[in-house]
């Protein structure tokens, strides 16, 4: 994992931000490389989750929030992480991972009583200095700022944690103009914000990171209406025990407990294994029911066997109706749907897929990650590889380097395509080898003479000489989107 | 400019976020049709500024910035707003927007005391109750809130009010790892927050709105070692004549003061008229010596033509080393550029093309918006229509409505699609020409017959026979990238 963090900052796919300054923990930048994944990566979550599909439209709202809206979801008050003090130094630590490091215990959804009791029965002192360590004290982990000047306008509001809320709270206006009905999903993309306590792990645990969300709204009665089709045959590892099930066996031993929200897990995990995640390495993890989030009914994780062990790279959930019910309540606004077969108000469950967009680049990168004869190669799928194809002149001068040029430009048009024509070829294979770009066009002396090039495969090494009016097509069969 | 916003309203392309508690002023969420069409213009600059070109690169930087680089780049000092009070029903107001509203006066850059001064001249009272203003106050318009919650790390942040900084602390880092050679850009797209005192104008004047920059760093000696090329015979319309002048004739004439300057403000020009934007919509205006913020040495702004008035959408500034200058001072590293050549460090200027995506797409929508026979349609670009093509069966039942899911499935794994099967086929056209879907194929009884559908054009409504294994091809002619 050290290495994999070296590695990523080194090349500058992700890196702390301002670090001229002294970065602040837990926040990143992703370099000309890193943003090229980011973005190809959510290109696909889009087309997968939102275009390709008939029944999930798409929203992005906005970041900030008023705080009615965090008071109804129930954030204001259980959004906490649980923190001790020492008492000799006053360094703060989360409780419970001070807990989990030392016992292997999880304490999510613990009273504070039962957390202190732990504390004490496996005598957990300050990590640093040794001293006693406090009372635990809840910390709320929102970023609180303030809009407006006008007195009567100014008003404390927040980042949001999740974009969850966004889809909530304009779920009337969406449905309305949308003309969807049951079942149907609203999705989005974009910025959250944690004030983790213990940021960690790179940009596994940080402050400010990207969500992929999909809220699919499901008739109360008929959470378990839902065909699986090609779905049931697939295998999924199961934590703990990580033995595979498929998904036909998963719903008749009755182990998720709707059929809509199978559906979703078992579509995520799909989805993750097409974008180039040996399954060996992915398994499901059914939350006990002490670290369930306060909204959630049931929840599953999908984990990532990342070098340091099994971590959530995607949190499934189902949130039944807690969302809609509560801001209904609060606001005073009516957020059911109209039944029209019944013709009756019924609040709609809540099936939620929510990718970690930073956790998945960073399995992603893991994943792809390799070595030979002491070479890094990222093996990255093509479908997100930052560039699909490098054109190099291999020798740059004259003829050659003019018509590499001129690959380089048409290829542009259509691909995400990278230059270079420094240092050997030898050099620049390497190079590109290393970010990830999965094809390779040289452009050498016979291209003058027969108008082919050489095309090289990332991961086989091997070359083939194809016409240079074909190119394109030869690679585009690589992005095709099944 | 009233009627476009009550349609995007409407339709829910874009509308003001939380209704249900009462939205926050300045605040808005894209639903499904804004969303997309936000996308596909993002995607449109990032190939035209970072994908297509080979001097400019992509990097995604945070939100959340340390108070260190807002106060090296002179954002905590001068990010201001100046305000008054009403001394008597105390409601606070921009003065600048008071006087302007008046007399048509700018006032940018103005001292506090020439301001006083105007008020008093012009005999400005309060809007709202007529008393007396107060002497004007200054408000930074920057999000304030804190990070960490150790004391000892515990720190101030400010919500970024421009991406630009993300590129100018990360600069050292990139140049390094991107190995580019000036003259070359680095770009980013992203959320910026301002905490302005008058919202308004719905999108054109929000709280949190993304931006588009790049900043392209020159020698600095060499700032007018640039090719105009092609764009030397442009035309642009200059403000306040409005007249045409090639932009030849505009270095020629010395109207712009450096050639890159020039350069990006020709190149952006062009983008936006192939955007879809007729160019007697689009004029430069210079910025005033005191409208200039404090980082512009000289600034163009490209300013459309709503139907309220000329205003900008986007400002091309020449930076020259204020930026880099004063991180590499305040942070204590060097961030100049080691010129090869004549063996010597040198602060590289910068021009900087900074596009405010929110008010592109306002202007796109107005420049879409239209009115035939009664109808709205929004003819907008097929490169940013939100949908490409709609599809729909003539009838919804049997073998019709079979087809058109089967052809609207193919279609979506290749292009942006939508599936429309309820009212009359003469609503369904008026609802995707509405929300500007530039393309229509109909599945109709001689689909059955002989495998032809038809595509109906948005903007002519005429309709033309295409074989159905054709349709790709006949739709992607419409999204080359040229």
């Amino acid at each position: 994992m050290k290495e994999l963090i070296e590695f990523c900052v080194r090349r500058g796919i992700i890196f702390p931000d301002s670090e001229i300054y002294g970065n602040l923990a837990g926040i990143y930048t992703y370099g000309p490389v890193g943003v090229e994944i980011k973005k190809k990566l959510q290109e696909r979550w889009w087309e997968e989750f939102v275009e390709s599909r008939n029944d999930v439209v798409g929203i992005e709202s906005p970041i900030i929030l008023p705080k009615k809206v965090l008071e109804a979801s129930g954030h204001l008050r259980e959004f906490n992480d649980i923190l001790v003090e020492c008492t000799k130094c006053k360094e703060k630590f989360r409780a419970d991972l001070l807990i989990e490091e030392k016992t292997g215990l999880k304490v999510e959804g613990k009273s504070k009583k039962e957390i202190e009791m732990l504390i004490k029965k496996y005598k957990i002192k300050c990590p640093k200095c040794g001293g006693e360590l406090s009372a635990i004290k809840k910390f709320n982990l929102m970023f609180e700022t303030h809009i407006g000047t006008l007195e009567n306008e100014n008003a404390t509001v927040y980042l949001r944690p999740e974009t969850a809320q966004g889809i909530f709270v304009n779920f009337k206006r969406v449905l309305k103009i949308s003309r969807k009905k049951l079942p149907f999903g609203i999705a989005q993309i974009g910025k959250v914000f944690r004030n983790e306590i213990s940021p960690r792990n790179f940009v596994f645990r940080c402050r400010e990171f990207s969500q992929a969300e999909l809220e699919f709204f499901v008739h109360p009665e008929k959470v378990n209406e839902c065909e699986l089709g090609a779905l049931e045959k697939l295998e999924i590892k199961i934590a703990p025990e990580n033995k595979r099930k498929s998904v036909k066996e998963i719903w008749e031993e009755k182990i998720v407990g709707t059929k809509w929200h199978l559906y979703w897990i078992a579509k995520s995990y799909e989805w993750l294994v097409k974008l180039g995640i040996n399954s060996e390495n992915l398994r499901i993890r059914k939350h006990n029911k002490d670290e369930l989030a306060h909204y959630a009914k049931e929840t599953w994780d999908i984990e990532y066997k990342f070098p340091n062990g099994w971590k959530e790279i995607e949190g499934v959930s189902n949130r039944e109706d807690f969302d809609l019910k509560n801001h209904s309540e609060k606001s005073g606004e009516e957020l059911s749907y109209f039944d029209e077969e019944k013709k009756e108000h019924v609040f709609p469950w809540v099936i939620e897929p929510s990718f970690g967009v930073d956790r998945m680049i960073l399995a992603l990168l893991a994943e792809a990650y390799s070595e030979k004869n002491g070479k890094k190669i990222l093996k990255i799928s093509p479908s997100i590889a930052p560039f699909l194809v490098a054109v190099f002149p291999l020798v740059n001068k004259g003829e050659m380097g003019e018509r590499a040029l001129e690959i380089f430009r048409k290829l542009k048009k259509e691909i995400s395509a990278l230059y270079d024509e420094k240092g050997s070829i030898g050099r620049r294979y390497a190079r590109v080898d290393e970010i990830g770009v999965p094809f390779a066009v040289t452009v050498d002396g016979q291209t003058l003479e027969d108008d082919t090039v050489t095309i090289r495969d990332r991961d086989t090494t091997e070359q083939e000489r194809v016409k240079e009016n074909e190119i394109i097509t030869y690679l585009k069969k690589f992005l095709t989107r099944e």
